[in-house]
């Protein structure tokens, strides 16, 4: 019954706003993943439904987490942050959760309120959903401690690191295998990638000392077992719309960003009001964060940790290269040494998908 | 016959000065490289001892250019070259040609004189030594116009073509394959060699007119042309004594250092003499040039031009590490990185050979 309601959908032809249908209706086919397993045993036609939309919603991030960088570079350009990052970071929550609970009434209105998309939920089924959240709060809190360790330019590099951690933890965590081949594709990942960002003064990063390096590793981890967590989480129950998972994740969102507001900018926003030094730009960055999250999610339901690492690369990647035409950036030896590393890593990513034994 | 008397070389158990017999007798085993092919299905013992070889002909090569780069720092930090390079190279091919006849000398008094290794030879095998020779004079002469457009450190950098250049010429002259994975490991390998040898003014390179990257491309073909179709004559007859091989390339390369000096450094010999401006390092390198050459020629026949690259990749890496603790160097980030890669690429190619074709 379900597998041939996702024929029929297949032969409505090409979906022209694709995004906005994964975002919106439709929903009836992401319950299907498991059964498809089962059935379909060559690629079809819902095999390629699937492709198509792990296609979709990792170009949707690709592209978002580029303009995301090049709307930090211009707020950059434009002056300093005049706004307070906390009350940014709550409102993007905000956004999403309202992002959600839009396309969660579209769906009601188009398929009525079912069991899977309805948005009350079980203590059981909620429980898990502040743990994200409250790791990125911690993450984000460490963050002002390392910067007595590294500056900016080195924290940028030591970032990296996530890739390894997320690699790790999603072995451990989802105990998803990766062969050994996709294994060394992730080293050269990172490798890559750090590759890409050096700049003269890059080996200031080797003096770091031990304080900086933990909690460099620390926060990898956080980060890392936030994005694995969070796959977990919307994964156990495939056939739970998105948008309810997204409701709830993004509300503990609100609720630990509220707490980092009252800890970290109460006098601020006590003293100039919360929308003190908003601009267009600070808008457009708010509304971008909050249409990557989502995408996040949504490569985290029909893809997984793995794509989203490679997905986010190839932004920082792209980002360097729109840079050039928009903010007359200079490309350096290292960047495109650490391109081709990265496209050999994406590459042999594929390749060794073939001797994964399953 | 000719595989009995290998098995019964292995039965004479560890062989304790395995370089100099190499350099020296027991060549019967050489010729058994076809043989071996149809008779030995597993790794047999014969098997086991040309990997033997292989290794330490390769472990030769890395140490021996490790080396050699160090005493160029050496010799550098003592003071200007005083000497005139032509005059050494033409030594270290006489070195090379001595080296190849005493080495005979031994054979014939141990084995007597056979087909194998008499040094007397037809027109018909002798007329291909001097092209590997041409090839390097030509490129030689090159060297002195690319400075024109490149500086040295770029040049340095620029080097790093050869690696891609010996694989395309590999696979194109000796139609030897290399999996996907192997291709994508030597393109690693050439990035991550260049990352390694990273510094602040390598962007440099990125401003080469177009004459020089032609030029330095024109390089690199000779340069792998060279190596590989070195590799073809020493490889075509298998049975045939190395050190013959070794005696006429050398020879042929003792006329062309001949026609460089003419050509080059007329003057400054005539004028100043031969010897002018050695010093012990001179004698040094010289002697190191003329090991690690042969090491090349060794390379060459019991492994390949693939084997050398990495060989002397990893030499390159081995040179920083032990400048290091010699000359107070300090190792930078994109050095790590560079490693990296190179390690990910030696394991890529091993873990390639599995899927290759044979």
């Amino acid at each position: 019954m379900e597998y041939r309601r996702i024929k029929e959908q297949d032969k409505d032809g090409e979906e022209t706003d694709d995004v906005e249908s994964l975002l919106g209706g439709k929903s009836a086919s992401l319950s299907t993943g498991s059964i498809n397993n089962v059935i379909a045993l060559g690629p079809s036609s819902s095999e390629l439904s699937k492709w198509k939309r792990k296609s979709i919603v990792t170009l949707a991030l690709t592209v978002l987490t580029s303009s995301q960088a090049i709307l930090i570079v211009w707020s950059k350009r434009a002056g300093k942050y005049e706004y307070s990052v906390t009350t940014a970071n709550f409102l993007v929550e905000a956004l999403k959760c309202a992002f959600s609970l839009a396309a969660l009434a579209r769906i009601w209105r188009n398929e009525g309120v079912t069991d899977d998309n309805r948005l009350s939920t079980t203590l059981d089924e909620v429980s898990v959903y502040p743990i994200p959240a409250a790791l990125y709060l911690v993450k984000n809190l460490l963050q002002y401690y390392i910067f007595a360790y590294v500056d900016a330019p080195g924290y940028q590099i030591l970032k990296n690191l996530n890739i390894i951690s997320t690699g790790v933890l999603y072995r451990i965590i989802l105990k998803k295998n990766l062969s050994e081949i996709q294994w060394a594709a992730f080293i050269l990942l990172c490798a890559g990638c750090t590759t890409a960002q050096l700049n003269p003064s890059s080996d200031h990063v080797l003096q770091t000392p031990f304080q900086g390096w933990l909690m460099a590793i620390v926060m990898a981890l956080l980060s890392g077992f936030a994005g694995v967590y969070t796959e977990a989480i919307i994964k156990k129950r495939p056939s739970r719309n998105i948008n309810v998972q997204n409701f709830w994740l993004y509300v503990f969102g609100m609720v630990f960003n509220a707490i980092a507001i009252l800890v970290q900018d109460f006098d601020a926003v006590a003293n100039k009001g919360f929308f003190h030094g908003y601009s267009l730009i600070t808008v457009l960055m708010i509304l971008n964060h909050a249409l990557s999250g989502i995408a996040v999610s949504m490569v985290m339901k029909y893809a997984d940790n793995i794509v989203k690492v490679y997905s986010t690369s190839v932004a920082m990647l792209l980002t360097a290269v729109v840079s050039v035409f928009l903010f007359r950036f200079h490309l350096s030896l290292a960047f495109f040494l650490g391109s081709i590393v990265v496209s050999v890593s994406i590459y042999l990513h594929s390749a060794g998908k073939v001797q994964r034994q399953q």
